[in-house]
């Protein structure tokens, strides 16, 4: 995610890939105090592979961050051929909350580094705008969401419940009896 | 705020109210870094007073947040006795978000100094949770509000919110349709 000008090379990809794995898991163990050479030997790349990367512990983290909106991103594609169109932008909006509320001890950790989040996943955010636009009209032009639901509130009630689940851990059932209620707010009358 | 064991006596709590009024006043003119002789000044009030209601800027930060919730609060009994039950208590949320928006320079200044607002500020976070059950469950008995709907859920709705108004500025109208879809969520089917 730090070469953005033009494709990894395959090899560097595959590289860049497994070093984001290695620093997640190394992450869930060692928590944002993480050292980059424990990321590295988790790789098992040397420590100047992972700096190509990632020139930082920050760059590290934001590529996580990016890489875990990618994947969402690339999960809608499924959802785009459900059945249940409503349904399936339910399940996407729940994602991308679930997935803030887990990438909550990264948020804090750049926030408190003084970090701009934005500026480093700003291209996996408008990919995972995308995704939810697509799946938004889907639904619309299905009658499974009213019609007259814009993006801009959608995207405003997302990024709220985002922030909620990064304020403080929320249990998945509180969470799923909140979103029904949004999700009601959602659906034609 | 400072003095929560006992009621103060009537000169010290207009005194208090008159440091307050002044210190957002004064907060407004010069941000976060106004200084404890300026709200002195503007409360016509010696530097004294001001340190025994409020030892630190931050305590008066506190006070101003809890301050502003008490009157949030108070304004709800106005709304208990409106016609419509349903609007009162969609107000009063809104309310709430706004107030929220209002305060965010304090909010982000007192996390800054790495102030848990949350404990200066618990008492009138409680009278403002009872305000808002209050106006909810009336509503509900009318039939202006879903049957089903849960105060936790509402409360994590109206948290989310605050966040989102905390995180940067809203415009009122974006506000107002963001708001709106999640009220329809809120009414009854």
């Amino acid at each position: 995610m730090s070469e953005k000008s033009r494709p990894l090379r395959t090899d560097a990809r595959r590289n860049c890939e497994r070093v984001l794995a290695a620093a997640e898991a190394v992450l869930a163990r060692d928590g944002t105090t993480a050292s980059m050479r424990a990321v590295a030997e988790a790789a098992g790349v040397g420590l100047g592979t992972i700096y190509r990367h990632f020139p930082t512990r920050e760059a590290l983290f934001e590529g996580i961050m990016a890489a875990r909106m990618f994947q969402l991103t690339d999960s809608s594609s499924e959802l785009a051929e459900a059945a249940d169109a409503g349904e399936a932008f339910f399940r996407f909006f729940t994602a991308v909350v679930d997935n803030a509320g887990r990438m909550r001890a990264l948020a804090e950790a750049l926030a408190d580094a003084g970090v701009d989040v934005k500026a480093g996943t700003a291209e996996a955010a408008a990919a995972l705008r995308t995704a939810l636009e697509t799946l938004q009209e889907r639904a619309q032009r299905r009658g499974d969401l009213r019609p007259d639901l814009r993006l801009p509130e959608t995207l405003a009630l997302l990024a709220a419940m985002c922030l909620a689940a990064e304020h403080r851990r929320w249990e998945p059932a509180a969470r799923d009896r909140t979103l029904a209620v949004l999700f009601d707010g959602f659906r034609p009358r």
